[in-house]
């Protein structure tokens, strides 16, 4: 069908087209929901979407990026023609109806979402098929290596060691503790973590504030050649890209799909060719997994996931039911870091630091059983981790010697005191996590919460709980007022009120 | 957030804007999909689509509909907050959780389907979720419920009468005959009809042939006031909206959700006050359902739904194995039509609507259980139902003399022959439908095939099997390569080859 072009000053993320929906249904376009765009021996395949008023009979909207792949101008008439549905939709299709996929249906499924092909009615339906019907774990493991395969990979050699946590708490910044533990002790741990999506800061953010995070996969080699490690930004190397695709469509449904979170952390793992990984589940209320028993499953699903891939994965399941560390927030998490490398931070995040980075070492072969831990304190205590992020910190382009005093923090603050006298029962992450980002974070990095308590401190009325840092009143007041409104902090001996 | 509005001059169904990711993920917006944009005291929600390149940080991307609502113009600075997620977004993961959902539940996602407040990721997982839980009566019974209320209703007063076919067969025309039989016999039948999405005719785009079909309510009522029936366009009187919404979503994924369907048809009769209503459900290989048992259960289902809506329903399964009439596509139906109100047409056409029309007759109590396709044949070879459809026609703005060759049919033609001497085994309705929609139908409305066969008829090698008329040579050329292709027709003895 010839229709007139009309252009659009917009350019989008995947190639679009608009047409009346009258056209569309003439041209079977209405079901197959995509288009061959011609113009003078040029095409491209597009989504189409439709209208019943917006764009004529006869027209066909046009965004810029299409125009200029065709070279085609306001009001030419270009050939349009009905375009198969790509094979990978009725896999989808194929999914919904509760069947398993073979290995090549899922690589043409990731493979589509990669390169854009799919609109996101189809996105949702394969996001929400997999969530309704679960993957066995041959489709995860083909999950996972479509994931790999369609992403970046890099070879930074041998013996490589890794960490993961799956989040949901506030604070808990070991990362940055762990990773100069474990180069200290001369293993390679080129970590490559996430900034925040939810969260008040992720250790991208919280690095960032000591040096940068962004680099190409040449930077990245040569960083970790330096260095032995390295805490850079994921997003910049383009690891498993299908994941923030599919990301993109769970948040607004608040779907969380096991398998795809599986197969999310263990294929950037093995992009980056990790062989040895620990895996921090946190655990308990307000985390994102609240009973043993789905941990102990999604623990044991890790393991074997990672069996499959040649990767050699340990979980440990931790205490996700409050914060760990004092500050909250990219800037005052950094602060944590690098008291913690002196061994004067928060206990907690130290104490958590350590028993995951001994389990390392031990996971690696690098200790023996049970000797981890020791290991890890000592290489703590002697100053040599501390010594390992500032080689970090240089060869990521930062300055080696900043100390706590030079990072700044947000300039307007208010202490939240305690209305009560007695013991801390509860700190709720999620709740915490709201008001820090309330304040400003992660963007405003010194925006955030330091947390004057821990649970099972005892409190007297009007000790201070925890102080709110933002960089503008504005923000300031907004986070104190959803403080007031929501009390992430519950002081007393109560369980739960029924 | 302040953002600064960029405008683009384009218009979208429904409130959207572009925003750049990062702006999205620091409102909590990337998570929850809405924003509210405010200018000068006046608000909009709107659905976010986020973007990491195309709008920059600090700008938000209006459409010309959310220009005109809040008055902005290019470069203001317009104030953007998170929305919440409407409840009915948590209803729909409700539904992909495998819970069954309450009336309220239902009525609060079918009323923001309709207000356009679900994206296109929202929608999709509401359809998917539907498709693999499947629904309980009671769910359809409340679907059903809030697709009537969330669109037009009409009172044509009482025992009304009224029939659907859920389709799949090629001619088919069985309403045109049906409707004057009974409106002959002194019932009402308010019949309002679809055009076609994937076939070469629906209904209304085979009745436009002989009159206008398009009417707004009043219009509708007096049409019906006048000849005690219509033959009329749903579409234009807005019966049940969220039908068509949610069909959008279902085309591109070819899913058929039963529950969906089941909701969709008795909404639009309910919405026209239907009292009794006669459903042909079509079976046999091509058709959209294949075998007697799922037949069988969709049949109870209505009865059922029909029952709980105050509805009496009464279904027939009929062979829907190969066309029915000999002309596909609007023009050669309707004249087919023609004839066989003449008593002229093709036997199967006449047949099957006799039987229908009894079936209706029966079912109105107008005549008692076995006599109804005696009554409806009298009326049919007695002229009364000829002159009622003439009556029909000029209450709708037709030619009431409109006779066969008055009908303009497609002026290039080419008729295909057997290669084969045998017995008509088998006649493809879908490829059937496909050729002729190549041809051109069903916007052109001449376009399309005249069977020259039925199943069962004796063939010589060379015999005419059917004709395809277009009105242009292209789409002829086309529609022949199309049948030269698939072979709707096979000739011979094998039902099946293994």
């Amino acid at each position: 069908m010839e229709l007139r072009a009309r252009i659009y000053p917009i350019r989008a993320d995947m190639p679009i087209v608009v047409m009346n929906e009258e056209d569309a249904k003439d041209m079977g376009v209405y079901v197959s929901g995509r288009v061959v765009v011609e113009y003078r021996g040029k095409e491209v395949v597009a989504i189409a979407d439709t209208t019943k008023i917006f764009v004529k009979e006869g027209e066909i909207g046009l965004f810029e990026d299409i125009r200029d792949l065709l070279g085609v101008r306001d009001g030419s008439k270009i050939n349009v023609i009905g375009a198969k549905r790509p094979s990978s939709v009725e896999f989808i299709k194929k999914k919904l109806n509760g069947h398993s996929l073979s290995n090549d249906e899922i690589r043409a499924i990731i493979k589509d979402i990669v390169d854009n092909n799919l609109s996101n009615i189809e996105l949702s339906a394969f996001v929400v098929g997999g969530y309704v019907n679960g993957y066995t774990m041959d489709e995860i493991v083909a999950l996972t290596s479509a994931m790999v395969e369609t992403g970046q990979q890099i070879d930074f050699g041998n013996n490589i060691v890794d960490k993961h946590c799956i989040g949901g708490v506030a604070g808990n910044r070991t990362t940055m503790i762990i990773v100069p533990i474990i180069a200290a002790a001369g293993l390679t741990i080129p970590k490559t973590s996430s900034r925040a999506i939810t969260s008040p800061a992720g250790t991208a953010d919280t690095m960032e504030v000591l040096a940068p995070v962004e680099f190409d996969v040449d930077e990245l080699k040569r960083i970790v050649s330096k260095a032995n490690a390295c805490i850079v930004w994921g997003g910049a190397v383009n690891l498993a890209p299908a994941d923030d695709k599919i990301i993109r469509v769970e948040y607004p449904l608040s779907l969380d799909a096991e398998g795809h979170m599986l197969a999310s952390v263990i294929a950037k793992k093995k992009s980056v060719g990790s062989d040895y990984l620990i895996i921090d589940i946190p655990i308990g209320k307000g985390a994102k997994i609240d009973d043993t028993k789905r941990a102990n499953s999604l623990a044991n699903k890790f393991i074997e996931l990672g069996k499959r891939l040649g990767i050699s994965v340990e979980c440990l399941i931790t205490d996700g039911s409050c914060p760990i560390g004092s500050g909250i927030g990219p800037a005052l998490e950094a602060r944590d870091v690098l008291l913690a490398l002196e061994n004067k931070g928060p206990v907690d995040l130290i104490n958590k630091s350590l028993d995951l980075a001994g389990a390392l070492l031990e996971l690696a072969g690098r200790v023996v059983r049970g000797k981890g831990r020791g290991v890890a304190e000592h290489i703590l205590n002697s100053g040599r981790a501390k010594k390992k992020m500032r080689e970090i910190i240089e060869a990521q382009g930062g300055d080696p010697e900043i100390g706590v005093d030079d990072i700044d923090i947000g300039n307007r603050e208010e202490t939240i005191t305690s209305e009560h006298k007695g013991r801390v029962r509860h700190i709720d992450n999620g709740i915490i996590s709201r008001i820090a980002r309330a304040a400003g974070a992660p963007r405003s990095k010194g925006s955030g919460i330091y947390m004057h308590v821990s649970v099972g401190d005892c409190v007297n009325v009007g000790d201070p709980l925890f102080t709110i840092y933002s960089s503008t009143n504005s923000r300031l007041e907004d986070a104190v007022r959803l403080s007031q409104e929501l009390s992430p902090i519950r002081v007393g001996s109560i369980i739960r009120t029924l």
